[in-house]
């Protein structure tokens, strides 16, 4: 008797359908045998079903994609400058909407430095962080907005907003987490001059310590979060954040534990009442498109994200394990996507 | 006959007397003989201030510092944590007031990777850029507040506010430094989230770019952008960002460029409507104050901006060309503040 599992795939645009052949390679071999039987659905969303169609994401997409256990995403966004896209916001009408409306308030993103990744600094040490971002509140909301636009007495408007509702619930996941990792927690924020939302979530974070003693807990302007994470990123073991700071930490976290072609995210609804989404941190890239040059290592990193999130702990870590083999053979020549995608297929199989 | 330049100093908390005293030192040697008389007026403000008074900054402190021809700061804050600073808010009430009541409204911040200074990146190649940080808007302002505090119903907001009048004059000095330099400009915001204040930076960067055709213009989001400070940062020539993402990005840059006690940091209201304010960008950090542990060199350097400012084009150069050959000579072995002070004023001398 097998699980079904019903998975949305948006391969998207550039080099996201790439990618996403590669993780749905990987994918089809970690489950093979494994009593899962995967029922996908692809949907054609992105900047090239927007130049056809005028759509960005309908609400039958949204509805059609909410019933699925889980969605795998490559890359989204056309080329920049495009005249045809000037008004389209692709990023806020598809990307952060799957975010807001499946409400994945949790986008959890690891940082890992494998060894044999190459990577910037000179003495990386021992890197394994993860960052626990808040993925629906923060700067991200939308409550902007300007007036007399285009004078020269335009006024622009950004609101952050942030509730205790929201900090609490991603507060009281990255706590869970740090207790099933090395016990230390980082909160980072600009307290000293966002007082309103550093303020709410400074006083959450102290609430929800006194209920996990054995987490340690120290906090981080995020300015300050930037310095060590490029002079000591081994200080760190789970960070939470909010939306805004935690874009900024996990790019460049990335680029600290080998660049963005290795970065896995998940998009996580931990109440289970929307399908969670998984997608490489990178965007769509479209200047290297269609020629194989894309590393869809992220993308088989955020398949072992989805393989544990649907409770196949064993799958996902045989995927992971085939990439840090994969990437500790790597050396410096470039591999075509799909001879990455064969060669971790291959290592799963052994 | 000699000019005067009226100085406001305030050496500040933690180590900041300390590094002020070096900088003071170096300004002293630097302007002997070149016909300036210095007369300075030293101002004990910060926490130790308020500790004392329970005054951040009365009107009668702003009016006095406002009769000055420049402010040379140290470092300003209490040790994190301290019961009694918990009302008080020393980086808002004062810092912060200085920056908005001088109209500091160009935040410069150089990042130069001096030969011999220690750096976390394993190829840093030929690190050279200066950031325009806004330094009168965006989500700086205080613009914020909250609701239900202490309940499961807080909502905590925060506004960046972001003008036309603002950005443009910003952006305009961005441009002429870019001309007197490499003749690179990159705008760095979040256009594709925060598309009001990010459309109206993008719009009015493309209006004044038309006037200055030879600057090489681009962009990029201020999470791309951490990722090329760490993997090739000699792309930057001048970057131009708003005052959150100012913040971030010049500490990372700080230390990609040998670390905070290198980077320099000029307040500059350019209208000279009121005095500009030079500082460190590092903090008060009162975990080494007092132990003639800080480096003195980011004041040291801020005395650079400073003398530059007043038009001491010679004067500037020949500090920083001391600072420059005293990191050069360096090594690993630490030295006291005052020796370092010491040592660079011993250079300027010869
Ligand atoms: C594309 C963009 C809207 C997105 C974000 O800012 O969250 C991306 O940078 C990311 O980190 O997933
Ligand atoms: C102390 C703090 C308010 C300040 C800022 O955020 O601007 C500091 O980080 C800086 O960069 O000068």
């Amino acid at each position: 008797m097998s699980r079904v599992v019903k998975l949305a795939v948006i391969p998207g645009d550039g080099i996201g359908p790439e990618v996403i052949a590669e993780a749905e390679k990987v994918l089809d071999a970690a489950t093979a045998g494994s009593g899962i039987r995967l029922e996908k659905t692809r949907f054609a969303l992105g900047a090239g079903r927007f130049l056809e169609t005028g759509d960005t994401l309908t609400d039958a997409d949204l509805d059609a994609i909410k019933d699925h256990d889980a969605v795998l995403l490559g890359a989204v966004g056309g080329v920049p400058g495009d005249p045809r896209l000037k008004d389209a916001n692709i990023e806020r009408g598809l990307l952060l909407k799957l975010r807001f409306e499946l409400d994945h308030y949790v986008n959890l993103r690891p940082s890992k430095l494998f060894e044999g990744a190459p990577g910037p600094l000179a003495e990386p040490g021992d890197i394994d962080f993860v960052v626990v971002r808040e993925g629906t509140e923060g700067p991200y909301v939308g409550n902007g907005g300007s007036i007399r636009r285009g004078t020269p007495q335009e006024v622009a408007n950004e609101t952050s907003v942030n509730t205790a509702f929201g900090v609490e619930r991603v507060v009281r996941y990255a706590f869970d987490l740090a207790e099933r990792r090395r016990r230390k927690l980082t909160l980072v924020h600009k307290t000293n001059v966002l007082v309103n939302a550093g303020g709410l979530w400074q006083r959450i974070v102290n609430e929800v310590a006194a209920e996990h003693p054995e987490v340690a807990v120290d906090y981080l302007h995020v300015d300050a979060a930037t310095i060590f994470l490029v002079t000591n990123p081994s200080r760190f073991d789970v960070i939470v954040t909010d939306n805004l700071f935690g874009d900024i930490l996990t790019d460049l976290a990335g680029a600290v534990t080998g660049g963005i072609g290795l970065a896995a995210s998940g998009n996580i609804n931990p109440d289970g009442a929307f399908p969670s989404m998984f997608e490489p941190v990178h965007g769509s890239a479209p200047d290297i498109a269609g020629q194989q040059k894309a590393d869809p290592t992220a993308a088989i990193l955020s398949v072992a994200l989805l393989l544990d999130h649907l409770g196949l702990r064993d799958e996902s870590d045989a995927v992971t394990r085939a990439v840090e083999a994969d990437i500790a053979d790597r050396g410096a020549a470039s591999r075509p996507t799909a001879q990455i995608g064969d060669a971790i297929v291959a290592r799963l199989r052994a």
